[in-house]
């Protein structure tokens, strides 16, 4: 157990269920004299949370975080920043279902076989709820990213189901674009074909997968730290850490696999940064060696369907016995959309930490 | 820096060089009283070194293995095993191209961008080398994971380029058919066709892409540490640690991107088992919330074909200065064969930490 | 940064300052079923908190703990407990002079050359306020020891000032002996001399150091892992993480430095235990070779004199330039009895983690 | 178990035994571009050998290290650097007795109930033999501490048996004062009695015990991360990782104990460095809320009299029969001598981590 840390230096821990009292993260390591304050955090948060727009789940969760040490004057001192956001709404609910069945494609089962029993209330710790408090983390570390190297993380929505938004360049893709509709896909028209396809997922009873791109820009060469820490190494635990990942790649990805030498390897190029080094193209979503090479870092994450649907599907008890479950209540028909704030807070993490892991060491003999 | 140990229980350090002395692995945390041999190295070992075949680089490495610690009259003591392999033939060459000029897709830019200089020979930490003494690390968790839960780790190749092996059942792929033909894959057939294809690109001075997946069979429902610990994020770390690795998928994988919901979710079922509850397919991939669900583990990398080709391409100097570079050398057609053995390595070392991790708290109260 | 985190397996992370909103802390990795609730946080807080009896700080803190996540149905789940406990009375106040001035023996000034600035208020993050949600953690690894392995930690006070009580047996003090004096010292009559200098000490607004001894019965042969994580090493470091500690010896102590190894070594003996095997004397302090004996495990804590002392003292400020200082505000003229709860906590904090750590491994092959 | 990692950044992990191949250290983390040689390495390991002088064990070990990677050119790559020092002298003995009868003040016990079973040659893992890499490792250590920060880590002996050498001013002790006795006591009239009392205990086939100071000079303010990587901490830990340590004090150490506050503060004083402040005395040993003061950090070890000597003496073997034992063969007298190097060679580790750590983060906003 003890896995609800993340990082090395710059390191997060939360706690927290869907339906307990609240989620709480401690950000350790970040380090003093950033102006921070809960307007900081907002934003993203409104961006993960269920009821913003009418393709995501109508669940009303107001999020507000409260910010409980760590910032004094307006700016961090340096020492842990806890945040707590509480739950609402923790009425006393019939459970009575989920307690004791498996609902398909959840984690009830997996959290029974692992701890004996688990805290069955809307998923417990297995909810994506418990993202909220990383989004928050992460917005610290966005802002520390912004602030000290100009980079930004920003993710979009490029696929649901067969619907497919193939031609967007990652490295331009602006916030705006992406918040221009509900889906968060850059390319307004394929967005509109995807939040009608989303809504007839929910007409439907139904629910549909799909991919997000993620890009950090403004990453100098030399981040990572090889040979089990590389930064497509750690940037890939963190996309898997969240929930309903299936896939990750970077770069050209698994278009590798049919690809020649020849023709794969990106050129190396005089550019206009330091060092004066660039690449021609990006094919490999910039890290060479799994350390960042100037280029923008771009990954993708395939997100499956939710299994929360609300039409009835043959499962077990705990007991083994057959039954059937179906899962009422008002979940996403698609999760991409809300995803899109998750993997960017993932994405920050692990750099924020592998920022701090370099500096400790450049420069130095 | 510092990101040259794995692990939290079961626990591996390495260090060295393609040219240096030799590379040296420190296993920390395994369990007394397994017994272990310098016997029990050599296959994967030999699996994975170059010259095994005619479709891999055909440089001569003994890879001969010294157990310095932690075995006392053929057992494991519980205290760290180092083990050593010296390099062979470490003859002063002429790398004078290599030094200043950066290969394309290689890590020769970024460790200099990283670390102000580096050993240019032959890779140095960069190089694939450096896996030798993972997968000799990984032999002992292979047998501890076989030894006390009789789980099994294999991999094998699906892909080389547009040569897919898509019919092969995972779950039921043995040893003996990887390792029937130089490929490492069990569609006899298809092996075929996948090293003529292979040896046409050592023919053509190019190199090409695939893709392997990895099976545990055995592992109980259980394993894996929510949230940032999940089996899913650190099996997704473990692989991306691997040199070449543009992919990582389970199960389904980016497949879920088109899927629906009420298609996708594979369905609980009674089984006979501890516990008695399995599903009918393997969509999952074996982890439910990341954690194991008592289903084989099923994973696919996607493996960028080598960069080292001997046609002379463009690139820049460290100063950024145009010129050209060949990479001279015996190298690799098609990375995938001696891949193998390396997710093999670094899937087992995962599943044996996470088994630790597990005991240490089941069953206590 | 990020040293905020403590233990491998069962691990605390804490985040708060004196005067911010409240302290939390995250412990994650407690095993799943144990019954936990408020009540078992309570008496622990009530022994650390001021305003408890007539020699220790008048302060009021009221110390409420809220468990935020963790515990479900009266037991604990296996995912994180978060505890928050609200500092109350954050009155604005003029601390005009601790901004700027720095006070003699605290780390007014180390935290601003660290970090560049610092909370000034009531010490900020080095108060020991910090210590509150350390006792609720450890009250949870205290009910864990006891409830799975019958052990007891158990700290007294055995010297305030020249008052030294020398004859306790360390393994037989119960807690009612503790707890029947506001000194908590066991030896009563000692312990009322050890009131009266405290008291006087508070009249000549001094302070006053001392020393406590902290015991662990029950606990097996077998814990502690070589070489660095030795229990002894562990346990060093947690008390020395305490504020005040300047000092920690295991058994004999600091009187091994004039002992003979003809004298000093305790002589095996058969014991009625497992295995069946003890010492019959204790001066090795329950641990050999950093590893857990079988015997009680008997260290001691030297703790300096507050340095909050209502006198004018010479200081500097922080340009460096000469002025005075005095502590006003209500402090404890000594350490010692709020310190006996602190350093037990500590002491389960290790022996839960190390409990864990050996049980991953133990009885496998 | 995996006890054998230290630090967080600059990170020593280690194997070996006593009478097994060899031991060795990886380094991990050590910035590149430090020139770097086993001429940097040997000095230290010569300090520690047995056979250097008539009052240590007269062993011949050669402690010869090799370097097998991190190093090109002379200088570290910034690559994990790995050490090998080959035990020598493997013959074949006759270790029955110690094989199935517990040496008193030996781990001998504790590994076997830890274990089940253990390398009893010459202490396995439990010997002093493994801290031979820990000093090279540190030599590292201490030569980046200095040419990066002027700073200079020694030790010295001021206590064996009841003679104590009381008025050493430890920020001013030189390394030839250290060398120039086989003491290793900067006193060298008290040097003189020390040796004749060591001859002494030999003669009468004892052992005694003793005390070591140890002293860090340059280290400027700021280092050290609260709460619980407080520099005291981790050099607290360190210490105690030490075989034979029963007590590590920092500056007026169990001194306080009877120590009033009016008196014990030292006074902040203007001084001429960065911060500009200083204190007039050195009670508080150089840290101030766990964090560097900029002023010398002292703190003293108290070492116990080796468990090693050639008497008979009564004990039990592992099934807890009665029985004796006499520890034959060449062992210290006494091992303040020896510790020295041992003792700044922890010290050195952890400065040279909490260097890097305090850089991460310094500066940056």
């Amino acid at each position: 157990m003890a896995g609800s840390t993340f990082g090395t230096l710059f390191r997060v821990t939360t706690a927290g269920e869907s339906h307990g009292p609240g989620n709480v993260c401690i950000v350790d390591g970040c380090p003093p004299g950033l102006e921070l304050s809960i307007d900081d955090l907002i934003p993203d948060l409104q961006r993960r949370r269920p009821g913003q727009s009418r393709i995501v789940s109508p669940r009303k969760e107001e999020d507000a975080p409260e910010i409980l040490s760590g910032v004094f004057e307006g700016k961090t001192t340096g020492t842990p920043i806890a945040i707590l956001i509480r739950n609402q709404d923790q009425r006393s609910q019939d459970y009575g279902d989920i307690k004791d069945k498996y609902r398909p494609g959840h984690a009830d089962f997996t959290f029974d076989a692992k701890f004996g029993f688990r805290d069955y209330r809307g998923g417990g710790r297995s909810s994506a709820r418990e993202t909220t408090v990383r989004v928050a983390a992460a917005a610290i570390a966005k802002k520390l990213l912004r602030v000290t190297h100009g980079i930004e993380v920003i993710g979009y929505v490029d696929q649901v189901g067969q619907l497919r938004a193939a031609d967007i360049d990652p490295a331009s893709v602006t916030l705006e674009q992406v918040e221009s509709n509900p889906v968060r896909c850059p390319d307004a028209a394929m967005a509109m074909k995807m939040e009608e396809l989303i809504t007839e997922m929910r007409k439907q009873q139904d629910s549909i997968g799909g991919a997000a791109t993620l890009v950090a820009t403004g990453v100098p060469a030399g981040w990572g730290e090889p040979v089990f820490d590389k930064l497509k190494a750690d940037l890939g635990k963190a996309m898997f850490s969240l929930p309903a990942v299936m896939g990750v790649e970077y770069g050209e990805g698994f278009g590798v696999a049919t690809a020649r030498g020849s023709e794969h390897c990106d050129t190396f190029i005089p550019a206009d940064k330091t060092p004066p080094i660039g690449t021609n193209t990006n094919r490999h979503g910039g890290m060479l060696g799994g350390i960042s090479s100037g280029m923008p870092i771009v990954l993708r994450c395939a997100v499956k369907p939710t299994s929360s649907i609300p039409q009835d599907r043959p499962t077990v008890d705990k007991h083994g016995k057959p039954t059937t479950i179906a899962t009422r209540g008002r979940h996403d028909p698609c999760l991409l959309p809300r995803f899109v704030p998750m993997g960017e807070a993932m994405m920050a993490l692990v750099l924020a930490d592998h920022m701090l892991r370099q500096r400790a060491v450049a420069n130095l003999t």
